[in-house]
């Protein structure tokens, strides 16, 4: 069984911020958010877990083994940095649905994201030291056949966007639907899924999804481990068995 | 008449870059892509122009009034400070579409994006400073109506994150099929478009139809400008007044 | 005849800040310093313009072509991406050390440095763009012979680099005190001055005064245009030319 | 006694890549060299240790508690972002300049820092985890009495930086011969000494030689732990307390 640790992070009162008093280059707001998902990537990444930019004014991290303190220090070193705080809420669950649910209603319960009183939440389960496993998270690494051949080498960039956005699309609403999971898009044509415990079947049948609904072909390594950063990264070798081998799907 | 000047940015051989000699950590990657973006925004942004992430790999920008110079200038300054290099493909038509069009061939002519040989293409047409008129682009700001009420504060983290991205992929899809226009998701709940020539029943017609395929409400405010940070400036002005007014579409 | 525009950047009520409201980490400070000064380098470097450290609350850099549009833009810029604000004091003389003194003043004149209700100054004069020349900016490239062979493959590098420090404290000091340049340290063994119209006399001279006072040897290339960046760079290529052949003092 | 872990990081054959083929701009060098001075600080600050840009192409750090294996994920993190790559040299001894000593040497061996063939040295001695305690490191905070009332506020900002960088380069010299410390200015007017086991008398003989050869007056507080940055924080609390009761040196 699965136990993964989710931390939501929120920038607090954000929307209002890029208004106030009128509003803020955007240039000046894509650099904001860009940067502060690297430096979250970093923080968290260090540490061993995994940080998804989902919509940048909330992105949605992988945090096992990252305690308490560790949360503080990272909320603390945004702070530091940038002209906007942040809230974090986590939850524990063999479903990374079920603990991003958590983790949402920890920031929810202390205010509205647009609440300009609520400020740097830190709220939520941790999963302790000693409930910790070698099998607590799973990462499924997809990404699209010979995307180059087929669409970068050939169309319109857009088009070639709209195909691999139509397939993250159908594929981040089934694995949500059929399997509890969580799937972020992370550039090129590479989506990569925190899922409970999930076997071959399962990732076989969310292919055959895809592929029916948007006509995208795409292949899948698993990996499993500890921590967020070892089972994405047996998840990366298990992908490159499929290159290799022409397979759909492969578990480290 | 709009003239858009498209600027496709792609990293040269990325694909195999990552993975070799072995797979590269994800934290790492996602470090590089977001940072060369936030570089690539200022580097644009600083000369009036718009960068989109896209796919991180290959990313659209608009570059109305940045020459050729200026573009060799930001190639050899990513070269300067990256490990990987990027290729430049440049197009300019009345629809944004065909001008991303022109740029893409600008760049599949050289050779593929997996070519280990083919490096810092420089190629396509520039809108020459003569030619340029305060028209030339317009951009519409698109946000979703009270998000944080209806799904920010309320829902699970990824269902609003289903909820706004199954409204972009209607709407991008529909802008580009129905009005030759290029939009971007760029965080939040917000849609950038760049357009072609369009009117306020265009815009109406897009928001009816993301509403009815996936029931997310949107509104949006349009500028125009001889540059897309002009025209971006005030479509976002455009929409606080739909804000104030409780409008659904506003010029500017 | 130079005429040099030189811009102070000064961080707003930066020391109370940094131990409030008790000392922040360290690591976190010095982040938020190098990334300051990486992003004025870009903002300024952008339009032409050369960025100092010097001591990174307080940075100098000369600013030739960069109008007050640009310099609101750029404190814009800053304020929306940092928890701190600038103030900008800008001064325009034949001599460097005169345009930097009264970019000082006009911050001066606004309130202390620790005055936590002075915020974001934008004062002095600006150079007008009918009285830019093609020889306002003249710039000095020093390095120490044979650096490596000598000191960084021979000592501990602390010791290396108190041989470099003191060669640079003495530079600094003498062109400071008899040519009214500005020099500064720019990493490895290189310092960039920036000098009001001297000629190879007085570069001889400051060599020989550095070798008797602390026994490092130095040579230096000199350039000279209408802008920071196009001085600094013929600058840097006169200094290839003195590496070539051996020579001690070259102009662009 | 204290027993510092000390590691210098060297940028392999920068001298020779910043004039292929021909001298790179300026402004990219800086950024170049100051983010990866910031992407090191949060790389080994997120690791409890402290790095000072010394000549920004050499690095040293203070890593107790920082492993092989650590180090080795820095060097390739680097490598993943930049279009350098970095050698790391570690020692450890009571005597940081001893220990700054063996790092060096441990790179050195490997050949010459303008060796093409020579990159990515990893070598050197770490210190056990059996071997470390709660006093391994010890720092010392200093800045300057009342530098904005004196110089910043007063002074010509050149000028103002000449006093400072006069004190602390009488500083450095002054402890790295006396006192086996390594000082570094780390930006306003602040400097910090990383120290072998010193007490009171050894400081306050520091800042009176200081006081001495250049006329600027400092204070400074002292904090002991097994990290540098347990260390670090301690000594800017003690410096706090001189702030407080105008003392010359306290001890946390």
């Amino acid at each position: 069984m699965t136990n993964t640790q989710v931390t939501l992070v929120q920038i607090d009162n954000y929307g209002p911020w890029t208004v106030t008093p009128e509003p803020r280059r955007e240039v000046d707001l894509q650099t904001l958010q860009s940067r502060l998902y690297a430096d979250l990537s970093q923080l968290i990444g260090n540490r061993e877990g995994y940080t998804f930019f989902t919509r940048f004014d909330n992105m949605v991290t992988v945090t096992n083994g990252i305690d308490r303190d560790a949360h503080a220090l990272i909320q603390e070193s945004v702070a530091n940095r940038y002209p906007v705080t942040v809230s974090l809420g986590v939850g524990v669950d063999p479903s990374p649905a079920v603990a991003l649910g958590e983790a949402t209603a920890a920031i929810q319960e202390g205010g509205s994201a647009q609440d300009a009183s609520r400020q740097e939440i830190l709220s939520g389960e941790f999963l302790s030291e000693s409930d910790r496993t070698d099998d607590d998270v799973q990462i499924a690494h997809f990404d699209v056949n010979d995307a180059t051949g087929k669409y970068t080498d050939q169309l319109n960039e857009f088009d070639t966007f709209i195909h691999i956005e139509q397939g993250y699309a159908a594929l981040m609403r089934y694995m949500r639907e059929q399997h509890d999971s969580l799937s972020f898009f992370v550039g090129g044509d590479n989506v990569i899924a925190v899922c409970p415990s999930l076997g071959e079947a399962e990732y076989q049948d969310a292919i055959e999804a895809v592929h029916e609904r948007v006509e995208v072909e795409l292949k899948v390594g698993v990996g499993r481990h500890r921590t967020a950063q070892g089972a994405g990264m047996a998840a990366k070798h298990a992908l490159e068995t499929c290159r290799d081998d022409g397979t759909d799907v492969e578990f480290a």
